[in-house]
């Protein structure tokens, strides 16, 4: 490994843990470790873990850190690194988290919504590395987003742009943990889709979901969904199939009022792969203004084990010239 | 008049006619026309017309003239000056408008979709002057926009950028022309908004809609339903609220998505006034996410008569950057 190559920090900051991980400019994760979040102890712990953390990633380390980079859940004002209300840490308001890091080991850092950080990580090491404009898509417990134009990130006004999650598809829609109706994410985020099967399911008596769950609705996942569309159930099918035009109706949405056709689709949902790609793609097209349709592509992400640590690499990378 | 001001010439691409004016720095029309636009004969018989139209306006000129704007409708290649399928001009692909106008008389010429026009026009001579972002939406036939980041029109991968008619509100909705359903133009576009009035008004027996268009059904306007509103009408007051709350619901998936939260409103519809932009603002702070919820200001255009003139003549002064 040539000694001029650059490393940065990458820190995931998750509900339960403190992801972090040294990676190199080419995407490399060299050296890993994790802590404990402590949410329950509120932003004080919080720091704490992350600062411990920082730490030992960087003990017996003999490669040039070029910067700390953070993906944090919640609004990130990027000038003053601060993260407001991620909504995985209570009683967590605003905190100037970037100085505070900055101040402790005198190195640049850049603080990133997590959606945002997950954008630039397959913009620099990803399937983005060759497209100008893009929004990727993150779905799990929320649905979450980041719009990248002309390789920029698009922050907007204070930095909260990209919240694909709550684009309406229903304005009379289910209630949304937002305070809205019918976001999409009120459809397909992963706590919203199971309560959804759990209602539906015993209209399907037949649905080879049942066997996999062994009759315990509480086993109920999207994994054990996936394994059902996997073995050619209907109504796991059906699911998936609805997911996917829950999801390219928000997105045609985007694409309509962005004119950017291209998605790259991350998080512990895509799983359902190929399938769900294809309803996201067949919805998308088949709503989208003439002059886009042709352009519409959904691609899988390409980081999947440690995006985190690797998107908020990455963000040291971009040099994200600080808004 | 100081001999130093500058002077664009605006041109407004109508279906019916096309509106020409010689527009001042500052924003005034000191010279005005208007030429039909001939739809009927295909995009030659327009070309025409519109360089006859430019010629009239041009001559006994003495002023210093920087360039001629043009707004047209449909899809804009901004760097080509290319204008595609507009909607309103029968048989008219793909034409390089910008270059044809620009060889003719020997003057830059800069060509944007009218809502595009619309947002800058606002920007330089209207209520946008004092802003840093925001989004323009138009409401008339159709639901237009336009969005200005950072005093920058946003355009997207390939001009299209700011189709705010065509965000969906309902994905199982009605309709729209576009292809796709639900689009809040097929809520709130002047014909799709008629349409489900004459539908629903055989319901509301008392209404003074009814007095206004003396029982004829075709008699059905925008101005007759603004009228019973402005006389108390209980319908129509509510078909104004279910307007704000179909308009609204997108405007916030706009503000969700790109960190703008600032609206300025114009076009015909728009006529309703403030109980129309109350009842979009009361729907839109109601949906968008909590940070953004304070920043929520909808604004009417500044720009009413002649607002098409006057925003392709501040294309000119904007110095559109061409993409």
């Amino acid at each position: 490994m040539s000694k001029k190559e650059k490393y940065a920090v990458g820190v995931d900051l998750g509900g339960t843990n403190i992801k972090l991980g040294i990676v190199s400019q080419s995407g490399k994760i060299i050296k890993k470790t994790s802590v404990e979040t402590k949410a329950e102890g509120g932003p004080k712990a919080v720091i704490t873990q992350m600062k411990k953390g920082i730490k030992e990633i960087l003990s017996k380390n003999n490669k040039e850190i070029t910067g700390i980079g953070i993906g944090a859940a919640g609004v990130v004002t990027v000038k003053k690194g601060i993260v407001e209300n991620p909504p995985n840490i209570p009683g967590w308001r605003k905190v100037k988290l970037g100085e505070i890091i900055e101040k402790e080991f005198k190195i640049n850092v850049h603080v990133e919504n997590d959606a945002n950080a997950a954008a630039i990580g397959e913009m620099i090491f990803g399937n983005g590395k060759n497209l100008h404009s893009f929004v990727m898509v993150t779905l799990g417990t929320g649905v979450g987003g980041g719009i990248i134009m002309n390789r920029k990130l698009f922050r907007g006004e204070f930095g909260a742009a990209g919240e694909v999650g709550h684009i309406t598809i229903e304005y009379n829609g289910p209630k949304c943990n937002c305070g809205s109706f019918g976001c999409v994410e009120a459809f397909i985020g992963n706590s919203y889709l199971i309560n959804m099967v759990k209602k539906t399911l015993p209209e399907h008596p037949n649905s080879l979901i049942w066997k996999i769950i062994a009759d315990d609705l509480e086993k109920l996942t999207p994994i054990t969904i996936q394994e059902a569309m996997e073995q050619g159930d209907e109504y796991a099918v059906s699911i998936v199939n609805d997911m996917g035009l829950h999801l390219g109706s928000a997105l045609a949405s985007v694409s309509n009022l962005l004119d950017i056709s291209t998605f790259i689709i991350g998080g512990g949902v895509a799983g359902f792969g190929e399938p769900l790609f294809n309803a996201i793609g067949k919805a998308i097209k088949a709503r989208v203004l003439t002059p886009l349709r042709k352009r519409v592509k959904v691609l899988p992400a390409k980081l999947k084990n440690n995006a985190g640590i690797k998107g908020a690499s990455a963000l040291v990378f971009y040099k994200s010239d600080k808004v």
